[in-house]
Formats: structure tokens, C-alpha cells, sequence
């Protein structure tokens, strides 16, 4: 059973409880982020071992190492997703950002990468919002400096390598009205204002247009708000892959949308990527000194990745004796997301983490070096490629007749 | 000084008090509405005889009879609409309205009517918003019939006469998008929930649907909102005739422009049109014995103006002794608002509200009846001649190039 709404998810910054919201992400005492416990007040399910193995099956091949590595955690209704799938049925992902910030980090990069999985190993359809609308409301931006910021991420998500014929981008300030806006318009008929309080928080002192915004995020899961894409397939599922803080907006949208007659949307959720720093928090666009841009040079990363929080021994003979704790070495956690090489971690997991092991934080640091160098200056090679004209064709209102081949 | 947001201004039907709002409208213990008290309570004006005489001067013609008469009695910022256009600026008109049946009553017809004048008289162009939003989440409606009734709606508007080189008539579920929502979100910025649940009095159990909506019922009192007819003209004033029960959203509207570097929007207010059965709310289309109806033959009209309230005495001795009691008589108050003639007019408040007069109720009724007949059917056989072409030459999203002329 789905946890009923509405519960309390307040903002609350003087509590001592971990508080993981659209807006917020810090751990319980400057500890860990407790997923578990996160799983069990959202009310969503873990992702088991199983499921995976399901996707290789399906797919005909291996899974992506954001899933065999537990980057992507947590789902709702992932395995009716892949039900459907197995019988024939389609369906389409639906994923987004809200560009507050011109260069992104890595951590923006996951859902990115893993929804670019996704598209290939299932030949499906992808919408992707750019939230613009959002961000002018939350952040001290004019509306021309959101619509800019939009396009300048589109250029960073369109270098993911995503498939122009079988892919929407799209701002909300172009993009709300007709079909999206009656969505909009049902969704928000089905929300009291108690439940959103509820679900996200607000408070009296917080402006109305934060609580018309949830029915914003909440339409793109809906395919007829898409009409030019998906005309009479008003029946269609959405996957959303998407960070466990977006969960909020979905939870609310899955409430609402048998109301409406509508799917409920599936989702599959990842966990943060950790800030420099360490595990308290996620990486955030706003702290520098907290992440790895897509922006930094090889010195950057270098310098960035020298001073990140270890979990090693600054003497060898410790490092020898003990092993590093590998839960708290942050340089070990971005290679255990970025390293193509199952063995390879497997490795550095064993020579860094258990006792006698041949490796030591310096090590350890230097691959990871490599390994996120190579991926920024890639990630920027092809962001250079991005022409205006790419961004007007990802951009473009048209249907997309192979988008399920 | 206009009063200062937020006032209560809730919904309570327990109170004793007058309740005026957009979506009630009810005296004080079944009596009279007070609009002194309700002039006093929102803080706009009253329409001065000087202003009258003044846009006499101005446009060169006699003032419409809902001036002359009073219909149309409150204002904000009139005089400086009127400044302005003495100095050869121009202005737009505003007004809509919420498409919630298929027949319009008398009532319905006020602000058309009006508009009407002031777009022939001071040359202007207007936009007519229909929303259709609106009464699908206020009411228990399809989207599609509101979109129904906002186009059947449309055709009545369209048979009061409007320029259609001078009026744009739109819906919000086609329109909202855009300049429009940008609009929309910029105000709603501005707006805090608190300060919406004072102005309009919602509650925790109201949908966020309604928390959305003020916004977009003041998005069109910028010209910005319409880039296709305005564009370039950001500095354009808005002048909005409407029942005073819209002052709410303006009040709304005109507190947040300045904030968001807009003019404020002018208003110009007409008092409700009469039940049959008394002055103490407003004619309704929901309840069909309040109200004369466009479509009502001129039996149904004799019948119903036969059963309205009236004034005057059932015994002729006492009629000519005491004379009618023209605050009460609604036959009379129709007469009032719509005989073109104000001597002909004049020898009825005489001959019936004065002591030995020649006229006795039943006069007066006949001769409403033969007045309102003749509007009524005058409506019908205009609407009759509006086709599905002019309904869409009106909403076609065109500029109006002799909009001023």
C-alpha cells in the first residue's frame, strides 16, 4: 500500500531528523542521509536485486552501472513498468531539471546519463522539462535569466547524447498552455491547499505560486499533455527516473491521477551524490566548493578531489592494518559511480578498503582523478558540439513518428 | 489611500453580515446591499456627477444611462484614465466572464452592454476574457463543457455589438501560455497565501486550483499578456468595467503592479442588477425564478415581471394616496436601468412614486415588459446571426491594427 497523503515533510531546519524535500537535502547531525528510513516515510520500495535482473532480460543486456551499483535505489511500480513492457506495451520517460545555475555538476549529470540508458534499452520516447517557471519563483532571477539558464542546460543535456528522434525538451514558460495547462488545471482541482501544505510544506508566508507549481511538475505525467507526441495514447505509462527528493511531486501526482482517469506514473529514484565534503548532504550548484562542475579543469578536479573528504589513513602503516572506511571516503563513492569496470572497483574495493591491501587514499584519488576528468572533458567536448540549431531541434514542438523504434 | 491588503473579506453565510465577494453575493439579514459600506470596505470610489459630466466633454456624446443612472457608481483611478486620454494617451479594455451556463440573464448583459459604449466612445480596443478555467474548477464541469460554454457564451458577448477590428474575445484554456503565464507567474510571485486567503477568503479545504486562479484573472490587466495586439506597449493602461464583486482580484492586481514595474489597472464598477424577488443579491442564472434569461419568450418575461417584487399598492385609493415605494420595486428598478428615456423615465418615478400619481403597478409592469421584450428579442435575433466565422474571427490571435482608431 502507497502511504496515504497528506504527511507532514514540513521544512524545518532547527529539527535534528534528516529533512530530504524539492528544496532541501541535510542528514539527521551532520550524519548520513538513512535511506531506509527515507524509503519508509516516503513510502516507496526498494529496488531488488531481482528487478534488475529483469531489466537484463528484457533488455538483452547489462544493466546500467548506476543500477548495479545501487546509484538508482529505490522505485514505484518499476516492476508494472517492466510488466507492460514484457507484454508488448510501451511506454515513456519523463525527467527534468530546474536551471538555477549556468554549469552543472556532476551529480545533475546522473539522471541524465541513466535516462539516456534507459532511452536505448527500452526504444522509448523521452520528455524532458526544464522547469524555468520554478526557479524565477523560488530564486531572485528575472524570467529572461530563467529562459536563458534553460537553454544553456538544454545544450548540457542534449550533450548526454540523447536521441533528437525520440526526445522533447522543453521550458514551461514555452510550453504551459493548451492540453499541458488543462492538465494542469485538473491536477490542481484534486490538491487541497491542507494537502500540499502537507506534502511540501508551504507555509502561509510562502507566495501562491509555489502552490500552483507542484501541478506543473505533476502534468508532463500525464501523456496528454503532450498531445503533439502522443495523440489518442492518452493510455501510455510514464517512467520517471529522477533524485528521491523529486518523490514529493510524484507521490502527490500518483494520489490525483486515477481521480483524473489517468496512469499513475512509475518512478525509479536515485540516491545523492555526495558533496566533496561527505555524505550529509548532496552535491549543490550553489556551494563551490561542494562539487565537481562540468566546467573545471583537470587541475580543478585534481585540487577539488586532493582536499575531498577520505576515509583512508593519512599513515601507511594504519592504511595497511586497518583498510580505509570505504563509507566515508567520498573519492571511493564518485569512482564506485564512475568507473565502467566492475573488477576494477572490485579491486580498489578490496586493496583500498580491507586490511593488507596494496592501495591507499593517494591511489585511490588519482584514478578517481582520471576517471572524472575523462567524463567532464568529454561531457565538454560534446557540449561544444551542441549548435544553436540542435537546441531548436530537441526544442521543437513535432511529433516524433520512430520514437518507439 | 487605497486600503491596504490583507482585509477579510471571507465567505460566512452564518453572518449576519452583507457578503460580497466573487463568488457570493447576499445583504445583510435579507435586506438592502449596502454600497456605501461596500465602497467603504473595498476602498475604491464613488463615480462623482463631475467625472460623468467630464467623460460627456471628452468623447462629445451624452454619457451611457448606466452612468446617468447610476448602474455603473464606483471606480478606481477613472479620473486618471481620463487625465490620460485628455492628454491624447490611450487606453485598453478589460472585462470577461465566467462561462458557467448556456443562457445569459439580464444581469449578464450589464458589462457588455457598457463596454460597448466605452469602446465606441473613447475608440479603444478590449479584450474579453472567458474563463472557462475558472467555473471547471469552481463548478462541477467537464473541461470540455466549460470550453462549451465559454464558445456559446462567446456568441452572446458577440451580439452585444463589439468591433470585431477592435476586440479580441479569448478563453484561458486556449490562452493561458506564454507572455500570458509569464504573467500569471510573475504576479502569483507576489502574491502570499496568506495575503490570497484574506483577499478571497480560502481555506485549508479549498483546492491549490483556486490559490492559481487569481492570478490568471489579473494577467490580462497587463498588456504585456497580449504581445500580438500590444506589443511594444507595455505602458498601456487597462481600464476594467465589472461588477463590483470582481473588485477583489484588482484590488490584488492593482497592489501588485508596481512591483512588477506594470501600471495599475483602472476600474469603473456597476452595483448588481436585481432578483425578481428583491434587491438583497443579485440576479442568478443558477436559480431560474431570480432572473430573466436571454432566452425567455415574451410570455415567460410578462410572467415573470407579473410575480416581481413590487413597491407599489395592491388597492388604487391607497396608490394614489401614498404613492409606490420605489426602493423596493424591482419593476421600476429594471425600467430604470434600461428606458433609454430619461423624461419618459422621470414621469414614472413622478406619476408612480408620488402621491396622486396616474400610474399604478400594473402600468409600470407593462411597460418594463414591452422594454426588456424588446432587448430580449433584439438579443436573440442578433446572437441568431452570429456565426461559428465570427465566433472565430473574434478569438482568432491576431494583431488590431485599427485598434485605436
Amino acid at each position: 500500500m502507497e502511504q496515504s497523503l497528506p504527511y507532514d515533510n514540513r521544512i524545518d531546519s532547527e529539527s535534528s531528523e534528516q529533512v530530504v524535500n524539492p528544496w532541501e537535502v541535510s542528514a539527521k547531525d551532520g550524519g548520513k542521509i538513512d535511506y531506509d528510513k527515507l524509503i519508509d516515510k516516503f513510502g516507496c520500495k526498494r529496488l531488488e536485486e531481482s528487478l534488475i535482473d529483469r531489466v537484463e532480460r528484457l533488455t538483452g543486456r547489462q544493466p546500467h552501472k548506476f543500477l548495479r551499483r545501487g546509484v538508482f535505489f529505490a522505485h514505484r511500480d518499476f516492476n508494472e513498468i517492466l510488466d507492460a513492457y514484457e507484454s508488448g506495451e510501451r511506454f515513456y520517460l519523463y525527467t527534468g531539471r530546474g536551471p538555477s545555475s549556468e554549469a552543472l555538476h556532476l551529480g545533475h549529470l546522473i539522471p541524465f546519463m541513466f535516462t539516456k540508458y534507459l532511452q536505448e534499452a527500452f526504444k522509448v520516447p523521452l520528455v524532458i522539462q526544464l522547469t524555468d517557471d520554478e526557479k524565477f519563483m523560488w530564486k531572485n532571477l528575472t524570467v529572461e535569466e530563467s529562459e536563458r539558464l534553460a537553454r544553456e542546460n538544454a545544450r548540457d543535456i542534449i550533450a548526454c547524447g540523447f536521441d533528437v528522434t525520440k526526445t522533447f525538451i522543453f521550458s514551461d514558460f514555452d510550453h504551459v498552455g493548451g492540453a499541458f495547462y488543462k492538465n494542469m488545471v485538473k491536477v490542481s482541482k484534486c490538491v487541497t491547499l491542507n494537502k500540499a501544505k502537507g506534502i511540501f510544506g508551504f507555509s502561509g508566508e510562502d507566495h501562491i505560486g509555489k502552490l500552483s507549481f507542484p501541478a506543473v511538475q505533476a502534468a508532463p505525467s500525464f501523456p496528454s499533455s503532450f498531445p503533439h507526441l502522443f495523440p489518442g495514447m492518452d493510455k501510455l505509462r510514464c517512467l520517471i527516473p529522477c533524485a528521491i527528493d523529486q518523490d514529493p511531486y510524484f507521490r502527490m501526482t500518483r494520489d490525483v491521477a486515477p481521480r483524473l482517469g489517468y496512469s499513475k506514473p512509475a518512478l525509479i529514484e536515485s540516491s545523492f551524490f555526495p558533496a566533496l565534503q561527505g555524505e550529509n548532504g548532496k552535491m549543490s550548484a550553489s556551494d563551490p566548493n561542494s562539487a565537481i562542475y562540468v566546467t573545471d579543469t583537470a587541475k580543478d578536479i585534481k585540487n577539488k578531489i586532493n582536499k575531498a573528504k577520505s576515509g583512508g589513513h593519512q599513515f601507511s602503516v594504519d592504511q595497511r592494518e586497518l583498510g580505509a572506511d570505504l563509507e566515508k571516503d567520498i573519492p571511493f563513492k564518485y569512482l564506485s559511480v564512475f568507473l565502467e569496470n566492475d573488477s576494477e572497483l572490485e579491486l580498489v574495493r578490496k586493496e583500498y578498503g580491507e586490511k593488507k591491501g596494496s592501495m591507499d587514499s593517494g591511489n585511490v584519488k588519482k584514478r578517481v582523478t582520471e576517471v572524472l576528468t575523462e567524463i567532464v572533458e568529454r561531457h565538454r567536448r560534446a557540449r561544444a558540439a551542441v549548435t544553436d540549431e540542435m537546441v531548436e531541434a530537441f526544442m521543437a514542438v513535432r511529433p516524433l513518428p520512430s520514437m518507439f523504434e
